[in-house]
C-alpha cells in the first residue's frame, strides 16, 4: 500500500506518476490564476464565491497530497524541513490560519512549487549546471553585491549633498536619496527624481559612466560560470566515457 | 522549361536567379514602406490610390513567384508547410480575402522574406552559428525564461500588497502589477507606475538588485554560446582539413 | 629641411616630436571646449570675440599642419584621403566657407583627431585587437543588427495596431510607433510614449521579454569576441618567441 | 606591549583580533547609519543630541584605534599615506576641523573602510582575482572610456543641432545636451528631457541602435577578464602542486 502510493506521489516514471504530477501543476497554476483574480477590484458575488470554493478544493487536495508526502517519505523530518516541503506547508497553511491571522498573501509562494515540475523533466541538469555555476562564482557575485551596496550608498551621499537644497522634498536625506541612486544606477530611471542643479547632473554624469558598468558586471560573470559549468560537465561526461572503455 | 524556372526561382548561382532575387527583395522593401506609409493619417486621395495600385502589382508579382515556387518544388508540400511557405503566402492571402476579413495587418509579416535575402550570401554560415547556439543553451534560456516569469509574478504579488492602498488605481490587482514588474526589471521604467510609499520602495530597492542581473543573464548566455559554435566550427572544419591530408 | 619637418610631424619618438604631438592635441581639446562654449545662450559679446579670436588661432594652425603633412608626405593624395586627412581637412574648411555656407558646426569632428593621440602610446596594440574582435564577430553583428532592425519593425507594427485607436496622436502611424519602439527596446523608456491599452500592455510584456535579449546580445559578442582576440594575440607572440628559439 | 598591541590591531588569526575587528567593523556600520540618520528632515532634539553623542563616541575610539595603528606599524609613513590610511584619517579628521569647516560630508567615506572586512576572511582571493581582471583589461577599458566619452561628446552635439530651435530650454547648449546624451546613451532614460522633433528622433534611433551596444561593453569585457583571472589563478595552482611532487 505504501509502495503503493510511493510510486503514485514520488516516482514519475510510471503512468500513474506522470498523471498525478501534471495534475497537482495544473491544480497549482489554476490556483495560482484564481488567487490573481480573486485581487481584482470589481469582482462579482458569484465570481467571489466561485474563487473561494475552487480555493477550498485546491487546499483539500494540496493538505492530502502534503499527508501523503509525510507519510511515503523515509525521513519524514527531512521532507517537512526541506525546500519543497516548507513550499508545501505554505501552500496549505495560511488557509487554516485565515480565521485568526490573513496570510493569504503567502498563497504567492506557490509559485516556487513550478520548480518540482522542472525536475520531472530533461531540466534537471541544467538545474545541477546552474548550480555549479553558482558555486564557481559564489566569492565574486558576494563581493560585487558588497561594491554596489557601497557604491549606491555612496552614490546618495553624494547626490543628497548636491540636490538637497534645490529639491528638499525630493531628496530630503540620504535614505531618500537611495531611492534615486538603485532607480538610476540599474537604469530604470522612472523619471520621478532627477538632478535639476549643474552639480549633480555632473555628479550623475560620472556616476553612470563609471557604476552602470560595475552594476551589470555579475549578470556576464553568471553567463561566462555557466559556459565554464557546460564545460565542467562535458569534460566529467568525456572522463566516464574514456574509463568504461 | 521546369528546369530553367527553377534556376531562375531557387538557384542564386546564375545571373538570372540573381536579378529575380533582387528584384523580389527590392518589390518586398517597397511593399513593407508603402504598407507603413498608408498608416500615415493624412494621406491624401492621391496617395492612397497610389499605393493601393502599388499593393495590387506587389501581390501579383508574389502570387506568380508563389505558385511558381509550388510548380517547379520536387516536394510542393513540404514547401508550403516549411516557414518561407507559410511567410510567402502570408504576404498575399490577406489581399484576397480583404473583401471579406481585413486582414492586412498581416501584410507586416513580410519582413521576414528578409531573412531569404540572408540565406543568399555570406550569412549563411553565420545563421547556421546562430542555429548551433540555440541548440547548446536551449535549456538554459527555457529555465532563466521560467525563472524570470516566475520572478515577475512575485514581484507583482509583492508590490501589489505594498502599493494597492497608496495607488488603488494603477495598482488595482495582481494582473496590472504585472505590468510594473515588467517595465522595472527589464530597467525600460517608463514613469507611469512606480512605488511611492516607502515599502514599496525598500521592496523595489531589494527586487532590483537581485532581478535584473537575473533577467540579463540570457543575452550573456546568447554571446558565450555563440562563441562556443564558432569554436565548434572552427574545429570542425580543421577536422576536415587533417582527414584530407 | 623636409626630413627635419616630418620628423617633428609624424614621428613620436623624438622630443620635438612629442611636444609638437601634445601641443596639437591640447589644442584640439581648447578648440572643441571653445566650440561647445559658443553654444552656450547668454554669451557676453567680450567672449564671443575672445572665443572668434581663439578659432581663427586655431584654424590657422590646423591648417598650417595640414599642409605641412601634405608636403612631408611620400603619397599626398594617400594622406588626404585617408581617415586621419579627411578628418584633418574638416576640422578647418568649415571656417573657410562660413562666407558661403554655415558648415560650423563639422567641427564637432574634430573630436577623431583625439584617436591619433591614442595611436602615440601603448592603446596602439589595444586598437589592433579591437579591430580583430571587430573581423572575428562582423558577420554575426550584421546579422543581429538586421534581425534587431526586423524586430523593431515588427513591434511597431504591432503596438500600432493596439494603440492607434486609444492614442491616435502618439501612435498615429508605424512611423510614429518606430520611436516608441527603439525607446522601448533598449530599455530607454523616456515615459513620453507607453501603452495604455490591455492589449498594448500585453503585446509590450511579451515584446520586452524575448526583444531586449535579443538587443543586447551584440554588446556580449563585442566582449567575447575581444577576449578571443587577446587570445589570439598572446598565441602569436609565443609563435613568434618559439621560433625564435 | 607593542607585540600585543599589534596582534589585536593587524593579526586576525587571535580571538583577541577577530574581536577588535569586528567591533570596529560594527562601530563603522553603526557610524553610517547614524550619519545617514542625521540627514533625515524632522528629528528631534532629543535624537540630534544622542547622533552627536554617539559620533563623539566613534570619533574617539577612530582616533585611539588610528594612533594605535600608527604606533604599532614598523613603518609609520607607508601606512599614513596608503588607501586604508588615508581612509582611517578621513574617518576622524573632518570631526576635528569642524569648528573651522564643514567637512562632515566626508564622513560617507567610511563606508571604503568596510573593504578591510573584506580581507578578513575568505574574500581575499576574489579580491585578488579582480586585481588581476583590472590589469588584463586595463586598457581595453580606457580605451572603450575614450571612445564612449568621445560618442557622448558628438551625440550632444548631433541633439543640440537638432533640438535647440524645438526646445531652447532643454537643450540651450552642447553642455546642456549632454545631460540628454548619459541618461540616454546609458538607457537611464528619466524622461525630463528627450527629443521632439522628427530629426531628433531619427538621430537619437540611429545613435542608440550604434551606441548603446558600445556603453556597455565594458561589463562583458569585466566578466570575460574575471574568467580568464579564474583560469589563470587555476593554472598558477595547479603548476604549483606539480612541483610539489
Amino acid at each position: 500500500m505504501k509502495q503503493k502510493i510511493w510510486s503514485i506521489i514520488e516516482d514519475n516514471t510510471t503512468l500513474e506518476g506522470r498523471i498525478f504530477d501534471y495534475f497537482i501543476q495544473v491544480l497549482i497554476l489554476l490556483s495560482l490564476i484564481a488567487f490573481s483574480l480573486e485581487t481584482l477590484p470589481n469582482n462579482s458575488e458569484r465570481t467571489i464565491n466561485f474563487l473561494n470554493a475552487f480555493e477550498v478544493v485546491c487546499v483539500i487536495v494540496f493538505t492530502i497530497e502534503y499527508v501523503l508526502r509525510i507519510y511515503v517519505s523515509k525521513h519524514p523530518f527531512k521532507y517537512i524541513f526541506s525546500f519543497y516541503g516548507i513550499i508545501d506547508l505554505l501552500a496549505i497553511f495560511p488557509f487554516y490560519l485565515q480565521a485568526a491571522v490573513d496570510l493569504r498573501g503567502l498563497r504567492a509562494f506557490r509559485v516556487f512549487r513550478i520548480f518540482r515540475a522542472l525536475k520531472l523533466v530533461r531540466y534537471n541538469r541544467a538545474l545541477q549546471r546552474i548550480h555549479l555555476a553558482v558555486k564557481i562564482i559564489k566569492e565574486e557575485i558576494v563581493l560585487f553585491f558588497i561594491i554596489t551596496l557601497i557604491l549606491i550608498y555612496l552614490t546618495s551621499c553624494g547626490i543628497y549633498f548636491f540636490e538637497n537644497e534645490a529639491q528638499p522634498e525630493l531628496f530630503s536625506s540620504i535614505f531618500h536619496s537611495l531611492w534615486w541612486s538603485i532607480v538610476t544606477l540599474t537604469t530604470v530611471g522612472y523619471g520621478d527624481v532627477y538632478p535639476i542643479t549643474a552639480g549633480g547632473k555632473i555628479f550623475t554624469f560620472v556616476v553612470l559612466i563609471i557604476g552602470v558598468g560595475i552594476v551589470t558586471v555579475p549578470a556576464g560573470l553568471a553567463a561566462s560560470a555557466l559556459s565554464k559549468a557546460r564545460e565542467i560537465e562535458q569534460e566529467n561526461f568525456d572522463l566516464k566515457n574514456q574509463s568504461k572503455k
